[in-house]
């Protein structure tokens, strides 16, 4: 494997030296989903590296073969062991220092049921005032949250898009838009 | 390389036998945008398969260390040497037979100045009623600009979800949601 420009392209890529195949890598799509249930909002304390042990909603990479909300009901029933309501578009943001983009789902919890699966240390339902705003795992959970409060308490869910990347100071930004 | 499941996972991987390394295979995103000149709508004719010949609005695949917006907008230049004035988010499609998710934005074509990049036999702009529909490269293309002339004709502009995918009898499915 050599990293050299193909024929054509104008971006290095990783190319096979035997069989010229180019080995394109793209951003990934990481989809999650906000679930509710009665005015608590439902977290998981991670069991996986990065940030281990630390809280997020149920999110992970999108696989081959599905869309965008089977990815995030999938994340629901795999680390919460929790089922979906009515799943609905609520933020899209781009991560270009990790070359991720989120797309996050926001939901019911069906029944309120829920449980760690193998990814969760623990579950658990917090109301807005109970969040763990200094124990999230990631800039794009707080984002994702404080959006989902800010719609809720006006009554109204809107469509979310902006952009969470690093300065050159490395301080993180959000732009939203 | 051979294919298997790692520990810890639930698919198959492509696992390198020498380093063990896995290569995950993702969704990839295609943004792309529809701009607009003057009522009309700018379209390239395909130089690269697949679908050579045939017209899309510019789009092409994100790549790393950019945002999807950044994407359309760049394809936009490399299609059809367009610039792009105020470009919002359109749409989001999942093509799951495909494993693509399309991010499509719409813009204002700046200063109506276009002509073919490489990968475009010709560029052109068509009014609603001049748009070559059944020459249209993909259904994606297809759907996103009947979403746009309908929101259009409306005079209001909203954001777009849903799926495109194969029927086990082989027949394109469109979902919106």
């Amino acid at each position: 494997m050599s990293i050299r420009v193909p024929e054509g392209d104008r971006i290095p890529r990783h190319v096979c030296d035997s069989c010229n195949t180019i080995h394109y890598q793209n951003p990934k799509i990481v989809a999650g989903c906000i679930l509710e249930w009665e005015n608590r909002i439902l977290l998981c304390r991670r069991a996986i590296e990065p940030r281990y042990g630390l809280w997020t909603f149920p999110a992970g990479f999108m696989e081959n073969s599905e869309t965008a909300v089977q990815a995030a009901i999938r994340e629901c029933s795999e680390e919460a062991n929790a089922d979906v309501v009515n799943a609905q578009l609520f933020a899209l943001y781009n991560l270009p220092h990790i070359s991720q983009v989120y797309i996050m789902f926001r939901g019911r919890l069906k029944a309120g049921r829920a449980s760690p699966g193998a990814e969760s240390l623990e579950i658990a339902l917090f109301a807005e005032q109970d969040i763990p705003w200094t124990q999230l795992a990631f800039p794009v959970v707080y984002e994702g949250l404080e959006l989902y409060f800010r719609d809720r308490e006006q009554g109204n869910y809107s469509m979310h898009m902006g952009d969470i990347f690093r300065s050159p100071d490395r301080k993180i930004q959000i732009n939203r838009y």
